[in-house]
């Protein structure tokens, strides 16, 4: 008979029949042995990403400028990774460059500069409960275009979804704060109905949930590669453009790896007829190996038994939630349905910031906090197990039933 | 009395009194030894560097999130280390971020959207030689913006440089292919004068001559640091704006890491105060700890110390071309006064490309091709020794005196 799931033994037993338990052992540990529940601000460091930084370097040492004959092709190659191993793209859909903020903001123009975009001003739209940059970025461009910034509450939502034709609409995969998994194929649809051109945000789902881009129908995307990809603090992020639009959109940032024919210095500006054209300056070869390293450790265990993995460990999370949690106060900030998220819980708690100060220095669990009112836990499926929530929600119990976390400063400061 | 300066052991005698030599042993060699003339497309890897990167990757195993509370100052950090060891230029002044061209982006966007503006259109000047990429952010943003895009031919000059009042000027201090070196002071008198705005690229400069940006009233600047500055392949580039302009200037790509109280997620953008502003995205902490070292090398070396070796060894490389280049068909195509060049040397010839490829996979010797008919030969002052150029001219010379060029395809190809 199987044990009561909430006991330290059921997670135990889920641990020993976890087809990925594995892969624990392909990260580098920190000395504390720190539960490690914030996978999803920054992934933790591959042992193979160590090696490779020291190969990269060594290479660029014995290489020099004769490497790029080989690193040119990086973006594209790291791209091409990506697209078939984690977000169901086509070779030549994406490309791993700048950073999220930089290619939402060449998605963004690229659309509005578009020669099919209609005449009447559109609106820029994403929820008000977006990630900050993507907020910024379309507020920004909505301020220097003179353009409507459209801001909804809630959700994303395919049935209310405030769009029309020509507007451009950014959503996150999955939401920062509360972890809701958005349904992308409806929402995708949605926006094809209404006219609207969708650029989707998955830096908090690809590498933990499938994302089907081409499947779904999904046309733009952009994502980074430091959560759940594991590729380091600042990583190169990446963007994806459908085959079919990639000869009508252009990047604002003209850049010199953008240009067809990159050595031919003499020319005017005449960009790569591919997925090179969203390019900017010279592409971060360090960097990039690490995304590589990231990314396959993701492949080699499988994006479907990942998500499987990151569902069992959040319906832990909400049962321990249910049973031990709500008693004290606490709400679930997530959905309860599976589907409908990632791979983090959000649990609200009018004192989540102290609360979350006192888990990292006082419990050895390192959750984050998410303003105004929530502790997040991120459970990233390659190296969290399911004792690790376990006793970190067993110390979570512990700590808030003493009032452990009232020595606090209740003012939130500086985390990420 | 002194040997011929011709002379291999004239070369020997410099390189024997060269206060820096003891910097070429800061970096890795290459098995193959190659005479290294393109550390001014990519510079060589310093050893210090592969140890910081070992580190850099080792704490973000170790301390994992919690990293960010001192790496979120490492672009400010770093900028500020820039600013007053190689830029003169002060505090708060520089940060370091993104690659040239999205940081040439933003600050041409920035000027034009600045408040006070001149209501009647602004041109974009630059000069059609000037480096790809800062051309085409230009030819871009003047697309983008129906604005005038003119582009003057032959080198800046104070007296000649075609703008007005609100224009936005973008000039290399030290040009790509020719090396020369623009006179900064006259030319910023001359923008300021006319009324328009000046912005440097000091990508070809920074780290082998004086860059004094305060002392020359210069007002915005962007550069890269993997030239003279050793930072790796596709390391993070920087900006300089002048604290007098920060208040005023914005970047156009409104980003979470430009946000005053970045961690204060649920307000309107609202850029910091300070040089900050103007980043975008998450900064890239391992890419930032390599620019660190590299300029910490070149500190220690001194820009005059620097500049002085940069002069005595293109002094060489420009009387051994006239002894034994010219007679076979090479033209000088940087400036005679030393004072008027940068670190590189380019010699014009018919057969360019095909001796370039001799020299690279015949030689042992490491030039560049700048089309449409130079060999640049650069020489990073922090590793190349006298005898270094006077072998590597006396192979140039041997292998054009029998034309051992030939055998290489005349069409030029992928080349960096």
């Amino acid at each position: 008979v199987a044990a009561d799931p909430l006991t330290r033994a059921a997670a135990e037993a889920d641990d020993a029949a976890d087809p990925l338990a594995a892969f624990r052992d392909r990260f580098v540990s920190d000395a504390a042995g720190v539960i490690y529940l914030d996978g999803n601000s920054l992934g933790r460091l591959p042992v193979a990403t160590r090696e490779r930084l020291g190969a990269a370097a060594a290479e660029w040492g014995e290489r020099l400028v004769g490497g790029w004959h080989d690193w040119i092709d990086a973006p594209v190659r790291t791209g091409d990774l990506l697209a078939e191993q984690v977000l169901g793209a086509g070779p030549g859909e994406v490309v791993v460059c700048d950073s999220t903020t930089v290619n939402l903001f060449k998605l963004v123009g690229a659309v509005l500069d578009a020669p099919d975009t209609p005449r009447h001003p559109p609106a820029l739209v994403t929820d008000r409960g977006n990630f900050p940059t993507d907020r910024y970025v379309v507020e920004g461009i909505a301020a220097q275009r003179g353009l409507e910034l459209r801001l909804f509450d809630g959700e994303p939502d395919a049935a209310t979804l405030p769009c029309g034709a020509g507007d451009v609409v950014v959503l996150s995969h999955v939401g920062y704060r509360t972890g809701a998994l958005a349904d992308l194929p409806a929402l995708q649809a949605a926006a094809r109905e209404r006219g609207a051109t969708l650029i989707w945000d998955l830096s908090h789902s690809a590498g933990a949930v499938p994302v089907e881009l081409r499947a779904s129908g999904a046309e733009l995307a952009v994502g980074c590669t430091y959560k759940y990809l594991n590729a380091g603090p600042g990583a190169p992020a990446y963007l994806y453009v459908a085959s079919a639009l990639q000869a009508e959109l252009r990047s604002p940032i003209w850049g010199w790896f953008g240009q067809r024919e990159l050595f031919a210095m003499e020319r005017d500006y005449d960009p790569d007829p591919s997925i090179r054209r969203f390019l900017a300056g010279t592409p971060p070869i360090l960097g990039l190996a690490a995304v590589e390293e990231g990314i396959r450790i993701t492949a080699d265990a499988g994006i479907a038994a990942l998500h499987a993995k990151a569902v069992a460990v959040t319906e832990r999370i909400v049962a321990l939630h249910d049973a031990w949690l709500a008693p004290l106060g606490f709400e679930l900030a997530t959905p309860r349905d599976p589907a409908r998220r990632g791979s983090h819980v959000a649990l609200r708690h009018p004192r989540a910031w102290q609360i979350t100060r006192a888990l990292v220095e006082r419990a050895g669990v390192v959750p984050d906090f998410r303003g105004p009112d929530a502790v997040r836990l991120g459970v990233a499926p390659l190296y969290i197990r399911h004792v690790d929530v376990w006793d970190a929600l067993d110390r979570l119990r512990d700590l808030v039933a003493r009032r452990g976390h009232e020595e606090f400063d209740p003012s939130p400061g500086r985390v990420t």
